[in-house]
């Protein structure tokens, strides 16, 4: 088999996507490219920097599409997928998540000396501080850091103003540390389905952020990068110019959580469904539903069901039935899809969906035109 | 880094479990091989033959332990992970899932055709099976096929005995195919926590098929294979002396779910949990929890959430946060973990959590001693 795996012999074939092996994670390339060109006229239209997240795709494919298209760099959650993206020649990494273990800072140095263009990480806490700057005094380097304020999600971040300047003046201080900014993301406010509610709450913790930097930078202190944002906040994030760049991921797929979550006719945002899954009808036998191969191990599990989305009777319904099988739901009276026939569906949560994917099978009209791996699938 | 992760250079190190690189899945080879040892010793004394699940650990190591303990080989969920298995030498690879598409038959009858033995399959279709006795004739090989009987899961299998005796009429005359039993696996009965209830439940279902398989062998078919069982149910599915093998996979490992399901007092198990998530507390500027590394992107979701087993104060819960971080809930007056510290976890369902993972780190006592590639990891 091909190290693309057994669909690489399909790739250039007129009327392929039809017959690829399945479960298969696909791409829609023009949809994709539609939605990186759509988010980079946006930022260019605001007036900020992209640095899109690319816990989302783990692609240096699609990370190289983003910065052709303008970014500046692109975020990593894992140190794992920063290496991968680093050493893929993607410039501007910047690691999104504490790194705290001596094994995660050897790492984390390590890479920030190879040659790499402007790799930076997040700190919450002077402990974390004080070993990144023993280990990068340690090999002679300097590390650029971010300190992380806890912005209404609660996992990450510096948890009051005060320890937010605390740490910033000891990042100042440090040695082996360049102090570049702060990171200030709020999770907990992307899926908010009411946009006039999403918008009072985005702007409010802006605001409050807003208030923070007024009163660093009266103290003198110069904070370059002030980094967060979403896909759920995309136009909201720029409307307080405090944001130096977002952090935008989803954008490029558009999940079925995404759409549910903003396609509310109040906030028509100008991305499209560019990832599915194609699985295959694998058993007829029962009234009803009919058996498809991807489960469990295909789609994420954390947020709603998939959404077929062609080749399915209208109305019909997705829901896991284990590891490796999905149960179609078929509304009464509507005739089964036969055995081998092909489903696609919209991805649940697609970041935690392309992770259980070895690659993309990046399709345009009827035609599988290349294969992508996910590069960083698994990496920590 | 080594091609087995960032972990290797610890291998034979003592106190290393203490030390991972984290999110590192564990698994603790004595348990390991004790739970292997158990299920052996139980067959042989139930006189049933064993061909463990390989969905369960995706692993040639453990698969090559199952055999070496005594069994007559392994089952598989997908194509991808028979692949695996047979090249890697293990023999009589079993196919629990009808395989349907042009492009999986391709593959299955080019592994049948390779020198391997005993590889087999199951069918529930006539369509289906037509085309694997088409594709079985133009390869000049027999396929050897198991009929699938649906059990009460839904899942897969024909639906009733009069679709069971023509299939097996079929298969019979089929010049490309070798009929060589039949299947029949009740995974609606293995989670049932009463286990009155689960025993009344299995019987009832063995005794179905045991008076299908007696109008068969009346009629003169001979069925030298009725496969099917669980963990759940394996000490119930010998029990009437209907099942020439059993195809119990989680055993080995023993998650959340089995935990809960089978120690009810009234069904102590013989298994020990063998499986565990090592993670590192990344973030403690909370009050009442501290944020871990270890999220969505390393257990399974679509059941229970992960119980910490060591390193939390008693009575912490474990909670989801993200893809790539857990909240470890501690109880009102516990000392928080500090920075760094490791938490070791049970995981839930462990064949998707397995599949999250490319690398088993095996330990002893609290040293890593190997490291063993999920092998099968993704393929299907």
């Amino acid at each position: 088999m091909s190290e693309l795996g057994p669909n690489a012999k399909l790739i250039g074939e007129k009327g392929s996507r039809a017959r690829l092996d399945t479960p298969a994670l696909l791409v829609d390339r023009d949809a994709l490219e539609r939605n990186i060109a759509a988010m980079a006229a946006h930022a260019r239209a605001c007036n900020v920097a992209l640095r899109p997240h690319a816990k989302t795709h783990k692609s240096l494919e699609i990370a190289r599409r983003q910065i052709a298209a303008g970014a500046l760099g692109i975020c990593c959650a894992t140190l794992g997928e920063a290496e991968v993206m680093a050493r893929g020649g993607v410039p501007g990494v910047h690691v999104t998540s504490p790194q705290v273990t001596e094994a995660k800072i050897a790492r984390l140095v390590a890479l920030a000396a190879s040659p790499h263009r402007g790799l930076s990480v997040v700190v919450d806490h002077p402990a974390n501080l004080a070993a990144l700057d023993a280990a990068a005094q340690g090999a002679g380097i300097t590390l650029d850091v971010l300190v992380d304020f806890e912005a209404g999600q609660g996992r990450t971040g510096v948890a009051s103003e005060a320890a937010l300047g605390a740490l910033v003046s000891a990042a100042l201080a440090a040695e082996g540390i360049a102090f570049r900014g702060i990171q200030s993301y709020s999770g907990n406010l992307q899926h908010i389905a009411d946009r006039a509610e999403r918008r009072a709450r985005a702007l409010a913790q802006t605001d409050r952020l807003a208030a923070m930097l007024t009163r660093l930078r009266d103290a003198g202190i110069a904070v370059p990068i002030v980094t967060g944002g979403g896909t759920g906040t995309f136009d909201l994030d720029p409307e307080r110019r405090v944001f130096t760049e977002l952090q935008v991921g989803s954008y490029v797929f558009m999940d079925v959580e995404y759409r549910h979550a903003l396609a509310d006719g109040r906030n028509a945002l100008p991305f499209e469904t560019a990832l599915l899954v194609s699985t295959a009808v694998v058993s007829v036998n029962a009234t009803g539903y009919v058996t498809t191969d991807a489960g469990l191990k295909c789609f994420a599990t954390d947020g709603p069901e998939p959404e077929p989305l062609s080749g399915a009777p209208p109305g019909s319904r997705y829901e896991f039935f284990g590891d490796e099988h999905g149960r179609l739901v078929i509304p009464a009276g509507a005739a089964k899809p036969a055995l081998g026939a092909r489903i696609e569906c919209v991805t649940p949560h697609c970041d935690p969906t392309v992770n259980l994917h070895d690659f993309y099978h990046v399709v345009a009209g009827d035609t599988l035109v290349d294969i992508w791996p996910v590069d960083a699938r698994g990496k920590r």
